[in-house]
């Protein structure tokens, strides 16, 4: 199994821009057709998904659980929850096309225009209000990566991390008021096993207030809740600052800053309480004993039945944009990506192309890929009945290079593609079933040396270590 | 880990609306917010996640890369494709909206509109011509699970089968013409191995021919193409039929129609052989020596360089649409899914509230979902320190129901949600450090006595199957 933890301990400085060390890798493209909306190409899609496993395999453990929700919703929608009238810009609008050519309500009856989405939230709420809620339910965790999209203007596009369509590790935490510290505390430590594993940091946390004028909710409300956001932030035993007043009208937040290998800050997660989503989808849950016997805000005596109370939504995403935290990493990590995280973990070079040899290559391929045990008798794979593999089977994507060229070639067009392994398989290889490697900045090397001595039943000849 | 083969055997029949089915396990809800577009609940998405996550596992073996690619593209990428004029009534078109409130044109110099996707195809055309590619690099295979939208009638939408956002299996494979019986060959045993995981089938094959008249490319083309279909339709070994003259205009076709536990015929899987795109996007390859030395066909002596030829585009998908193929699957296990598959695997019950037994619950809760070490001492979850979990790392969503109820009322009601297992721990239990358990429908029971054997250190005790 890969590794989760070996990084680069000293990435080098300054760090190339994200778009130049994509193109080493073959990670993305950019169209005109699709301005702002990057197509991953099979490398980039390797890590995109190795990201997204990683924190799926994370949630479970904090309790969170993942929701498939719409692309595009109704207008009305999108006027309940405020972003029509407050996000104008940043949306776009989605109209059937109909057999008139119309582009505009083609459909009779049924003529109210979409909104892409560009926010998870308003679906959320929509699940969240489909049940009756108790305080016992809650919290509930709703994580969706779905994609989203907001309009930049066309000039502003860069790669990665000005786009139009993007994902986000996107969650929504609806909880009682009085669970906030305990989701924040969870969710600083969530920040940091994850940041821990990319070797990112140091980064630094930052409380934002509330507002002095124009805020929704009651003083005592916010003193309470800033209250438990600092509590938390002591508790999670790192540095923090506050940024007093400069909290959205509807909640404080906290922000991540990471600070790269260049010094340069990138804000990155998010925590933000929401005190107004809840009130505009009506959000209400039945409140428990201590709940009923304390007084009832007067705000919440008009809207709410008088067992009810409203909950408190955190919106939270850890990498933010997993597009800009891709590009962040592949800076990071300047080409030379961790084993488990690598789209080019190894090659194989044959020396020539006898075929008893481009078996022993082909044999070494299947195996180090995950995909043949390594003493199973090798069969002709296109004659076999395949198999199903269990989905727990991890994949690595070991290439090979069994073209006629010159070795010293392969070798350095392996090179200029960063490999972390380069293997050649020459004649004596195949004689001693053995293999000669490179290894090109590898992180964690006896774990590697151990798959390979299991792959050929002997120790490895390690030709040189860069 | 969980097996992947055990399915029910006798489907009951007739099978319940999966609408209906799926409400008693909480697997999605539909909005007027989101006509056609259904919002899956944790249940529904985590069946959904496990489909896609079963296909990707299989991927490396047939040699699919995946790729992630736009939602929306400008205009004329559908009108290069021909979307545009000949799928106008089924397409959704996207504009900006801008500060100005208009719904068009609001970017100067920018003022082409969107179309939302319906299909992957020519956003893959665009990734296979963005590389010179040789003879040698085919076949090259993209697979990609984006969503797609497709304007349905409203009056048409129901549940997961008729909706106008799904997600496909969908694939691409770009091939020279006499690669193509390899594909097909390959890709059948795909379906084959995929049905019989699921328990579905018989299933029969349906090839789709030139159609009389209108047809793009030669007489010959289509022969050598039909016949490389037929000679991998007899090797898949099952029965086929011919459906003269029923081909599109741009290739011939094999069409997978499912029988159903209630002789109700679906058509699921499709391969589609395509002439087609790969003139409109001009997608060309070097020529082996081999092509080098036949003769060039006339319509391409005009359009291709003398050195080059045209791919093959192979449309496939196993399930076709996710959500539809969830919905037969619903069907299909009626309410009783495989241990894998299960959003509901098992439930743990308390007898009673008592502070040590609640804990042998959680212990037994947190074993079981994998979250937890057998042996492992039991730490104060919320201090300790979170270590990352493996990506390989397989979660079972492993309920309790601690409420101060009943057991009646508890069993009853984990009855009706229809859990694969119902496991009671009272205080006998604790003292004894075992659990009493009713398997309900387990198909793979010794996998699972396993299991809890291992996590209690002795024999379960069993106290009804059914
Ligand atoms: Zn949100
Ligand atoms: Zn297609």
């Amino acid at each position: 199994n890969p590794v989760l933890n070996p990084t680069t301990s000293n990435p080098p400085t300054p760090p190339t821009d994200h778009r130049a060390l994509a193109q080493t890798h073959d990670l993305f493209i950019t169209s005109p057709y699709s301005p702002g909306s990057p197509l991953l190409l099979p490398n980039g899609a390797y890590i995109f998904q190795k990201l997204q496993s990683f924190l799926r395999a994370q949630y479970p453990q904090f309790g969170f659980q993942e929701v498939i929700t719409p692309t595009i919703y109704k207008k009305s929608l999108w006027e309940t929850s405020g972003h029509w009238d407050n996000y104008a810009e940043d949306m776009f609008s989605v109209q059937g096309r109909g057999a008139t050519g119309q582009t505009q309500n083609a459909e009779a009856g049924q003529d109210e225009e979409f909104g892409l989405k560009p926010m998870n939230c308003p679906g959320h709420c929509l699940l969240f209000r489909e049940n009756i809620r108790s305080y016992r339910d809650l919290p509930i965790r709703y994580a969706d990566f779905s994609a989203l999209h907001r309009n930049e203007i066309s000039g502003a596009l860069t790669g990665l991390t000005r786009v139009r369509r993007f994902h986000q590790d996107d969650a929504h935490i609806f909880c009682r008021p009085d669970q906030i510290v305990t989701e924040i505390d969870q969710t600083l430590r969530f920040v940091g096993m994850v940041y821990d594993t990319f070797g990112l940091g140091p980064y630094k946390l930052l409380l934002s207030t509330r507002p002095q004028d124009h805020f929704i909710g009651t003083v005592e409300e916010w003193d309470r809740a800033e209250q438990q956001l600092k509590t938390a932030l002591d508790n999670s035993g790192r540095h923090w600052d506050l940024n007093e007043g400069d909290g959205a009208f509807y909640g404080p937040k906290i922000d991540i800053i990471l600070k790269d290998s260049n010094g340069k800050e990138h804000q990155t997660a998010t925590i933000q309480l929401d005190f107004q989503l809840p009130q505009r989808f009506d959000l209400q849950y039945q409140a428990s004993p201590e709940e009923l016997a304390a007084p009832m805000s007067q705000q919440e005596c008009g809207q709410l039945d008088s067992a009810n109370r409203r909950p408190v939504i955190v919106h939270r995403a850890i990498y933010g944009s997993l597009e800009r935290f891709m590009a962040l990493l592949i800076e990071h990590y300047a080409g030379t990506y961790p084993f488990w995280l690598s789209p080019r973990p190894a090659i194989i070079l044959s020396l020539n192309q006898d075929a008893e040899l481009l078996r022993h290559v082909s044999h070494i391929q299947s195996v180090l890929s995950g995909l043949q045990h390594p003493h199973a008798p090798s069969t002709n794979e296109s004659s076999a009945r395949p198999t199903p593999r269990p989905l727990s089977a991890v994949h690595l994507p070991i290439d090979v290079d069994t073209s006629a060229r010159s070795l010293g070639k392969k070798i350095a067009d392996a090179q200029k593609k960063r490999y972390n392994h380069i293997i050649v398989v020459g004649p004596s290889e195949v004689s001693g079933q053995s293999l000669k490697m490179e290894a090109v900045n590898q992180p964690n090397m006896s774990a590697t040396e151990g798959v390979l001595q299991e792959v050929l039943g002997r120790a490895v000849q390690e030709t040189e270590k860069r």
